[in-house]
């Protein structure tokens, strides 16, 4: 059987084509959904090249990964409107070529049929535009929510006879909220969400996703996704699943360069840094209840690598006219010998979303592959994606990074 | 006898005392030695904390290193002058504190005691204020300078009562030199020093500092230090030895950044850097035929880490209002997922000779260290300190900061 | 009579020597004040060049403005210490010259018994160290106040047998308030005053100095020190006075990049702008209650200037380890023809008190000159100087140059 | 006739409709040429706002300048190929926008028609893809060379019936030349001229322009297009002109900032800039024979506003891969008050041609205006736009630009 096996490209119908991975998307017409499924258009029709795919790189590339030919996608949206609309913002905004979103017109087509009613989240309440199902869904009782969130899974896997579905959240950020108690066990959890307590949408996303079979990955930071309860039933699932907050850009950067300041004996005294952007993630950024739950992911790297000592700060605004093109400055002041104090700044100017789609299809086949392998809980080897990795470890983008290549080396070493 | 006597710490006169080190700077009252003069003697007097010693963090500070009140300084140097005045620049524009000047008074008296007359390099014909002894000994044939030279060497060593000296070349930039045929095997060098030809004046310090016993440390990028010829030497002596040019900022964040873009799969399109500079190194490296020298290293770390496709440059200029403090810009242009064009631009604001100084100190314990423990060659785990490190291999810092680690792991597990 | 009869400095006491100014400082151990009186003895005893005085340039050089060596420094302060402690932190910070300071202590002593106690902010109650005087004083009633603050003036004047006194006020930022009622004309403010109201103490300390005949200056955002009650007494007793809220640093660049948008016809989508200081003045503006009086004289120049249209935003950051070394970053987001987007960044980094100080000599001298040319209300020439001046206009810097350019030109065509 | 006589936007055929003003581009389908005609057609068509029109603003705005709806555009190109190809490489860059291009097809394919061969400077040579009639031309003797091209001049006033011509040099820029003595007076030149001399292709245009009546405006730093001898011929033939090198980026700038330093007293110490681009114009400068034209043009506006005191320093670099978006970092050095020593830097990213081609049509219409007014020579207002004015004055942009506004208060006061 070889590495067909291990990877879940056997075959899954009798044919000899390796069988098809589902990708279902929690956010479904956000804008890096969108980019994901244009991208994949185009990395299928070999209109775009595989830039910002991680595992198209080093040992990586060698591995059995699902080949892109074989995904498909699907997904939750709470909105109204369809994936055409989403992508002509993204086409001014000049994130998405024209030409790609004319070429791709009838897979965005096919994939909006795909999509289903989501959950809304309290931030969302008040928002304009909610698709009505979607409000009708967030009034049932929460046992009654997972049940049809996981049965939409379920469809999307019968419907299209795949082998495995990957469920990966990449919503809005939601307000934040202190853990529940019952989100300590799973027992807990299941007791709650018998007795109609109140859950952030992402726990009810998480749990029917592991509920039906589904490897789940949380590139938001939402902290519902990954409370001890739902990691508890991963392992009694036997799946895997990874997060949390994506590291797209200048977090990635601030922990790629703290570490050189550790290996030269510098000493960190401030480290400042600002994020302007202004796509919806900007716009519910803005608003203070959601921004409380990302600056903490954001803030925590630097005391993690750099020690307690530094004065550091980080702060969003939302700036329309940028759209998805993140622009943030970071100023580091440090001391070196001598008491000489000295800086160094940097400008990091990027497009949010065409940072993070690849990084979403890299985790969807990583978890893909996990699974096929029979791994199951936290992916330590994802932690470099991650703001806050679940399973801890250190922020140095550089170690992060070699665990994941030793992950792939192992593999590589154990197959045939 | 433990691990003194692997470290060159034991008593070498009888005495309970460990035996003491001796640095040898060639450029003796050069911005760099000067801070290191007067950073040691701050070091020793509590004055200053070990703030950008790299041999003071992490598992390297655990290994058995020269304390840095066993350690003397002397050295060569080619201009008159004496080390009070070098300082009274220094602390004219910020680099090193008053207070810390006045307090070493006496130390940097006894400094000047120790300081010989050295040789010059082509580039520095024509400078003024030269001391008339080196250009008398600049005139002498090449296998005289070297004993004139091995002679200092070894008279420090017996004045002082040394157990060993570690000589570290931080002089000017030399003019820039095609490598002689005679540079190729040791007996062709020989046989050419015989002959009296012209030789760089960093090969003569190299070859004179081996010949005299010492390991030799190159922080400069005069490639004449150690062309093959020098590296049999070092071989056939048994005497560790390394360089070359230090990497301190704007390289240092070079070769920390570039992986993440290829851990990222992120596609680098140019990478433009400009350094200002208006220290006596940046107003040799002016002159066109030092400044060849030096962009040689600078540049080629990039090509070596993302490959050949990118358009690289850089430039150095000569601000005279910035004195030690180098600011430099980089500016990344990069491609991203969907074709997206992103930017990432950095500005270093650093006081060259400061990050310099504890790094010769580092150095010159590693070396030490190393020759304690009978290492001898180029020495592999100093690449993290080096543009172009003698032996090869990767410029990517965070692996060569890995093999540091990895040489002091090791070393701590030998021991008992 | 000639010029000396216009510029207050004809013999005051009989004695060939022209008439002595009194500078009463405001927050008189604060940063600023410690640079002025430091740096007016540096100017006096040729140990600095006139760097940053901009009366000191042009034609405003060949007005007969007062001699530095006839400026007499006294003020008020609400925390106990001396101004040598004030200058040691200065020193340590890099703004202050050690030797300009141990030249200067005689001078700093006499300051010293030059200084009485002020009255505290509601934002100063609970900051350690407070003079004891000042809280008693700060219990009085307001009319007490000001007699007592008016009478510390008219005791300074007569000791130093002072020509003429300029108060300003250089204290940190007061808590925000909204205007009184009774700030809404002079009958009802003295009425309020009587009846022992809560006032800002900006307001007494204005109010007392314009009944003390002293022409004032508010170096601060403390929108207290010139409501309409204030106005209106200035213009009754024909005193000039000037403010609000210094431009040193990056609101200057603001209003001189933000014209060249308007002139070159581009569309400036958005300008954002963060600034970090660590100072006194950082760490009371970490403070929202103060922050709120600052931010709004930082941003509204924007709108004045650019007209309704950029999306604008400022902030401002505590971050200790800058000290006084304001470091600032904007960002300019904007349209050309053709729709294309572009953008200007720059990065400040100005010591805040080196930036201020020379401006308040520059102040005094002109209300000084005004005074003694029979000027009264605000000094709409010193537009330039303030973020909010009080005559109103435009915020454009370059404008507001001109003016003063040409009322030095106009008063230098009217001498003989 | 009242206005219109004066504008040029008079009958000139009997019919109602005003004039019509052709515009000669020479180097007709570069960059910048490409952006005026599609930006000219999306203007008229009301597919574009007049951003960046320095002349849609303020009074100027109110002076009856030719509409665009009166101008037609030709030129003179050296190279082979159509607007179209042009147009496909901006669309690429991201500076044109596919529609407007779509939708200027017909447009572009009737320019095309207009463009006549123009002739080659000797830094031309050895380019590829040169128009063969072009280099017949370059070959011809000079004074045949003038008449063929001031004949396209005619031909295109007679077959477009239009009222006026004002020819515009777009073109690279050429390699620099030392003047020619010939260049000192007219009678020279043209003696030179019949001599068959060898003449800077930027003299030949402007003397043919100036000849066939056509105002000449110098958008390029070639100092061959107004020497002595044709500012002499300008004013024999009564006829406007201007130049040289437009001010669009960097050098706006710095002669923005350079005058807040002189107005606040503070002591520039150095002034560093760099400059990145991608365009036809950054290869041709890339050419050490082209570089030093522009480099004299952009050095020398510090020296003017600051005085010669500061270190400056300005490089241009040829970075492919930013194509038409000049990327600019200036690094400014200065001390204030007490010794002081603070910087300024900025980054600047614009679009280099569409910060251009509204200008190329503000001085179009600008340069109509003043022949319609009978004014001939230099026009002073004018200086705002270049970074070596022909009529010299200060480089301060805000005096500049007080020039052109007062010209135009001038101009709508004396109408009626």
């Amino acid at each position: 059987m070889g590495t067909s096996d291990r990877t879940g490209n056997a075959p899954s119908n009798g044919s000899n084509e390796p069988g098809r991975l589902g990708l279902w998307l929690v956010g479904a017409r956000g804008s890096i959904a969108t980019c994901v499924v244009y991208g994949l258009f185009g990395l299928k029709e070999g209109l775009l090249e595989p830039v910002g795919l991680v595992t198209e790189t080093g040992p990586l590339a060698r591995l059995p990964l699902r080949r892109f030919d074989r995904i498909v996608v699907g997904g939750h949206e709470i909105a109204r409107g369809d994936l055409s609309h989403a992508a002509a913002e993204l086409v001014q905004n000049g994130v998405l070529d024209r030409e790609l979103v004319t070429a791709g017109a009838n897979e965005a087509a096919r994939y909006d049929e795909r999509v289903r009613s989501g959950l809304l989240d309290e931030a969302d309440l008040g928002s304009g535009n909610l698709d009505p199902e979607a409000v009708r869904r967030s009034g049932e009782l929460p046992r009654r929510q997972v049940e049809e969130l996981a049965g939409d899974i379920e469809r999307f896997r019968a419907e299209n006879q795949l082998e495995r579905v990957v469920v990966c959240c990449v919503s809005s950020t939601e307000a934040y909220r202190e853990l529940a108690e019952s989100a300590g066990d799973l027992a807990s959890f299941e007791e709650a969400l018998d007795a109609g307590a109140s859950f952030p949408a992402s726990s009810l996303y998480a749990y029917a996703a592991l509920r039906a079979g589904a490897p789940f990955v949380n590139f938001t930071p939402n902290a519902g996704a990954s409370p001890p309860a739902l990691r508890e039933l991963a392992k009694r699932v036997h799946l895997p699943h990874c997060g949390n907050d994506a590291k797209t850009g200048e977090t990635l950067l601030k922990t790629a360069l703290a570490p050189v300041f550790v290996a030269r004996a510098l000493r960190v005294l401030s480290w400042q840094g600002y994020n302007m952007l202004g796509n919806a993630d900007g716009r519910s950024l803005s608003d203070p209840i959601r921004q409380e739950a990302k600056l903490r992911t954001k803030d925590h790297v630097l005391k993690d690598i750099l020690g307690g000592g530094p004065h550091t700060g980080v702060g969003i605004d939302y700036v329309p006219s940028l759209h998805d093109w993140k622009t943030a400055w970071d100023f580091v002041h440090f001391e070196g010998f001598l008491g000489a104090r000295m800086s160094l700044q940097f400008t990091w100017m990027g497009c949010d979303s065409a940072l993070a789609a690849p990084l979403v299809l890299d985790l969807a086949r990583l978890a893909d592959f996990a699974a096929a392998c029979g791994e199951s809980g936290p992916m330590d080897h994802t932690a470099c994606f991650f703001k806050s990795p679940l399973s801890g470890g250190t922020h140095d983008f550089h170690r992060q990074f070699g665990r994941l290549l030793a992950y792939a080396e192992r593999h590589l070493a154990d197959s045939p």
